[in-house]
């Protein structure tokens, strides 16, 4: 039996607050040049501080050598076993710009990109145009495309986009048409199941009345599409665990999963610091749990700059007291997934967490970071454990039998 | 896969013996005052010396996050998952009190309380009655109740009784007619599946009855019940693990429970000496498996006591050499959840255990509490493993596959 159902069982609407601080992508690998991971290098007197107050440990996300995206990431986090809970980069986009989907709907990201004079793309994001360009350009789309079923076609920033689909009997298996390579010609939209035939075919009459229209531009002269997926929501953490939830976040993917599963998302406060005074802001009798998501210590992992990785990570220190003034029953400083500066991307790597609490068995770890969480009381165990310990010691599950 | 049912698979009548020794809601958190666990705190000579010929390690009972009831801790110690077998309160206080159930059986806990002039419940133990006057009340709505089926209603002690109902096509799905709390009303016997009702309708029929017997009694002038279920007995540990099992416990909820599993349970000794005199005297040729329960560890805990749990596990200590001198070929020393006293209730939080045995990985623990036992060779680990690693280490399991 799944324990997450367990939890959802004996949750209650009783019990204190959550805050899950979440360092995206902060697991590392040590540096020899550097003298250790990225967080054995930072300078963090106050995340130190809280460890040693703290029951520490490490996560698994998702599974063994499973590499996490976002999305599977953070659903973990959430409690979301996210090989039951399937969702598409497509969906997540456009949740993440606050488009309202239906059940049903088909959603895509879509990249600008150009095209050379032999039809192989040569820059995946179209040399990052402005994001007025693409306003215009999307408009223009809306403008003169007709299909068969309604669409959405709706701009993120710089050179994303995000399309959606809507009517009756449509489905999600369709092909990127992205070749993820330069070099290459864009791929054509293929079912990749019998019944999606047709939605397939309206894809193609869109891609092929949209090439028309771009044609004639410099950089922006494609568009290529990929993460197809059928949006079906997922049951919210109040139906679940009982907790009315809050993102400060502001990049759309972690926006975007926060409203999948009913929390509210107002809109992004400039910069960490506004997020964490938004936290203080939002702080209150309307909700129970609180997400605070940091992205530049992934952006930095992935731009495999060791130093901005560590940067980010004493920025988000010296900003902890903020969060910890607010004294919630249950603080929580976890990542969704590791992203070493040494590989410069996401890794499988298990991610220090730490859980405080007056009801931690505090351990004697004294430093935040990926060996000394080795030692810590909450061991080395699966990412989905997170949810159910956090509600635990919030005291917002009841005992299980008698 | 379920691993249990492996260890069924290969479990044979060879091999040795096993003696698990449980304090309950042995299990603590650090008192800042006190300088911390109670395990930490107390003074362990023999537990210390056998920890260090021992593997040991953590034990995460149920789930994570979950706070295990007895009856559930005690079944994932003995390889049931609670999950799977799941008991009521009402099932487990009857067998306590030895009482003999039959498969359809359907029993429900009883609680005598007060009622105020409004009908409100202002005491939901009736000032905890003598069990003498208990006895009485019973045996007068024994012989003043009628019912179209027949029921058993049984003292357990103090303000606590049992109710169980005998017929055909009764069912378990009844609502708790014990609001939980002083100043309301007791709720009606509610259905909770429509082929519940007619069982429904005998419970209200007994309560109304029990109600005009008890309407001038002074303080027990009511009758609460929780807890129903239909009896269902468990697969016995004979024919899951081939073992014959004694339990030496004092307290109905343990000897029930182990009464469901097939183990024979003998009139309980006097006090813990008397339970370790009593593992001594049934020591021999007629059993595999002996199952000693503490019960003072967890009561004291549930008092916020920190100090006379300490005085529990310290008793229990001085005692341990009886059960070192059989020499056992597997001496397990466990619990079924944690009671810490700083909280005053069980909680979810992993309990320490050791494995003595001549094939152990012993380890370098030295101190045996929740800390040290972080470093131990059986790691930190679900509480339904204990078993597969108690029959192995006493040669009860045959090798999987060729």
């Amino acid at each position: 039996m799944d324990i997450t159902t367990v939890w959802e069982d004996l949750a209650w609407e009783q019990g204190g607050k959550i805050v899950y601080l979440i360092l995206d992508g902060l697991g590392g690998l040590p540096d020899p040049e550097q003298g250790g991971t990225e967080l054995q290098v930072a300078h963090t007197p106050h995340l130190d501080q809280l460890a040693q107050s703290s029951s520490c440990g490490l996560l698994e996300m998702v599974g063994p050598g499973i590499t996490p995206g976002s999305g599977p990431g953070h659903l973990t986090l959430f409690g979301y076993d996210p090989l039951q809970y399937r969702i598409g980069r497509g969906v997540l986009a456009a949740l993440g710009i606050g488009f309202d989907l239906k059940p049903g709907d088909i959603a895509a990201r879509v990249n600008f990109a150009t095209l050379d004079s032999a039809g192989k793309v040569c820059d995946r994001r179209a040399g990052r145009i402005a994001t007025d360009d693409n306003q215009q350009i999307c408009q223009r789309i809306r403008e003169q495309v007709n299909l068969a079923v309604d669409y959405y076609f709706e701009t993120v920033s710089e050179h994303r986009a995000v399309l959606v689909l809507r009517g009756t009997g449509l489905r999600g298996e369709i092909q990127d048409t992205d070749p993820q390579q330069t070099g290459r010609s864009p791929l054509p939209p293929k079912a990749q199941h019998p019944e999606a035939e047709q939605t397939a075919a309206h894809v193609g009459a869109f891609l092929e009345q949209v090439q028309r229209i771009l044609n004639h531009e410099e950089s922006a002269n494609t568009i290529l599409l990929r993460g197809f997926e059928q949006y079906q929501p997922l049951p919210s953490l109040v139906d679940r665990f009982k907790l009315r939830g809050i993102c400060l976040a502001d990049y759309p993917m972690y926006r975007g999963v926060s409203r999948l599963i009913g929390m509210d998302v107002p809109p992004p406060p400039g910069g960490l610091q506004g997020r964490f005074e938004g936290l203080k802001h939002h702080y209150g009798a309307d909700y129970d749990f609180y997400f605070l998501h940091v992205k530049q210590s992934d952006s930095r992992g992935e731009d495999s700059d060791f130093e901005a990785k560590v940067a980010a990570i004493e920025a988000f220190d010296q900003l902890l007291p903020i969060a910890l003034s607010l004294n919630p029953e249950v603080l929580v400083v976890a990542s969704d997934h590791s992203t070493p500066a040494t590989m410069g991307q996401h890794s499988w790597h298990p991610v220090p967490v730490l859980i405080h609490s007056p009801y931690v068995r505090a351990d004697p770890v004294k430093h935040f970071d990926e060996f000394a969480c080795l030692q810590g009381s909450l061991g080395q165990r699966p990412g989905l454990d997170l949810m159910g310990l956090a509600l635990a010691h919030a005291g917002r599950l009841k005992k299980y039998g008698a």
